[in-house]
């Protein structure tokens, strides 16, 4: 295992003190237990955004923390769900006097702790569960996973929280754009997890793994590696069945990078999903091009398309300041 | 080679166009030749800044075209020279009445291009080059390397080129940046490069390349893989020796990711290097982590610094709007 750390215990420290250090403009970070809230408060009271999850996704969910998005997340050990104490104090600590709306990822871990959490918490709360991952059907056992479409929930619900939105107002928006969102990925490589200190699957070398998770779960079936053309053909259609936007309607295209894929094939992706949207009439409204839902050191990237109304585009135009996404501020 | 490619004939311009796309509203893409420029022209005319370089460092020079930066950037082909004629006719196109500014890094193709170029042009114009890398010594035949400096020159002088500085103002703060800044990087992998479809170089398991060039050059040497605190301490007592900061002087501390590290061992990188600047009394004063001057999908780092003066400060706060570096508008 080759990576610039000093040790499987403490990577996860240094590193938050790493990110709190560089972005003391935006973010403060709590220890015992982590926790990150930002600096800047609304001008008025607000919903209490908050989110978290398993270390190993960055920028998820720490960079995505300031005015405009989220107000405090809870990042775990490596791919591994934060505790509800995590949660309990941040969203004590975020809470403001207009209630608290917890954004989670469908996995197991997650869910559970954020419900434990919220019954702890005796003040309004509400959750908004994120399920875009479409390579596992609908019915599936423990329903689907939550992955890069998580962030365009966070931004959306971000902006309306910020603009006074009331709590009841920010869980309907958040329940509209997680289900006017699908995802679907696909990996090249595995990804290493420092205190497992080897890959965390096996892929052949002329192999990709077509609907992966972002901690590298199966999901469809390994196919041979093929064009770049083939590969986005896989992920669009599948996204495309089960959002089907019709000619003229409004998208989100957000192409998003494991990790260690690099930006020029992001970009090539990009092209051709925005290509397949386009020759079927549906417009391309909004884009997102980069790395920010991440599996540590795994190569290969996700498609996610939200369906956009003019609420909706709104939102995303608002502005925000956080480490990893900001513009208007 | 796993990629998600078409073809390495038709990579970059696959990669081009999708960029075009997601970023029509910063910038437009030139066909034969390839350049980009930005869209929105400046208030009133301004010295035009240009840039350039082989492809596969994404989002460098690309990425960092827009209002506040760069005016136009020319990309070659992967890990080759632009041609004079694509320098030539964006530099036609940006030009607007107050001359031109090439920012070049310091490679002998990059140079002798730029040069022919800037020959053939009949306007005012002048050049800044960068050779920030200290890996290498300052006498080295071939001069030192530019790298991941690159971008504070530009994006310093984008600032004030914006703000109105003429060519004989810009390319003096160019010097200055240029002169003020010191990198070095450390290599875990090598990178691929599409066309030759191997690793450009061999790396033990238990290895590392330190003083690595941005396309994978040796610098210094191989070394044994260590810790990160000792790898680090490589980096910054390199370039400390350089620039030697006083205590109470204010720097710039830029963590520039290869292309495959995540994200969180970047910001544990940034944490030792700004904890060993913080011990000797030197005042990091900005920051800046994140991908931005890469090497494909190599696995590694740089860390660079920036001696800040006010004018400085004051240059890299002003609005940017690039497709990769945002704020302020």
């Amino acid at each position: 295992m080759k990576k610039m750390i000093n040790g499987v215990e403490s990577v996860l420290e240094e590193s938050l003190k790493g990110f709190a250090k560089a972005h003391k403009d935006i973010i403060t970070l709590n220890h015992q237990p982590h926790f990150v809230t930002r600096n800047i408060a609304a001008d008025s009271p607000k919903v209490a955004l908050i989110s978290g999850g398993g270390s190993g996704h960055e920028p998820l969910h720490t960079g995505l923390v300031g005015r405009g998005m989220l107000d405090a997340a809870c990042p775990g050990q490596i791919f591994t769900s934060p505790t509800p104490d995590q949660m309990m104090m941040a969203a004590q600590q975020a809470e403001n006097g207009a209630g608290v709306l917890f954004i989670v990822k469908n996995y197991a871990g997650d869910v559970m702790n954020f419900e434990i959490a919220a019954e702890m918490l005796d003040c309004p709360h509400d959750t908004v569960l994120v399920s875009d991952d479409v390579s596992l059907p609908k019915d599936h056992s423990t329903g689907r996973r939550g992955v890069a479409g998580t962030l365009i929930v966070e931004k959306i619900v971000g902006a309306a929280a910020e603009a006074g939105a009331d709590l009841a107002s920010c869980k309907a928006l958040g329940d509209k754009v997680a289900n006017a969102t699908a995802s679907m990925g696909v990996a090249l490589s595995s990804c290493t997890v420092p205190a497992l200190g080897k890959p965390t699957f096996d892929i052949g070398e002329n192999e990709v793994e077509m609907g992966v998770g972002i901690h590298g779960e199966r999901g469809r079936e390994p196919m041979d590696l093929s064009s770049a053309s083939d590969m986005v053909d896989h992920l669009v259609a599948a996204i495309d069945k089960e959002l089907f936007p019709g000619k003229g309607e409004k998208i989100l295209l957000h192409v998003n990078g494991f990790g260690a894929t690099p930006l020029m094939e992001l970009y090539l992706v990009y092209d051709l999903a925005s290509q397949y949207f386009s020759e079927r009439g549906v417009e391309v409204e909004r884009s997102l091009v980069g790395n920010f839902t991440t599996s540590l050191d795994m190569a290969g990237c996700s498609v996610t398309v939200t369906k956009l109304d003019q609420e909706m585009i709104q939102y995303w135009d608002a502005p925000v300041h956080t480490a990893a996404l900001r513009w208007g501020y």
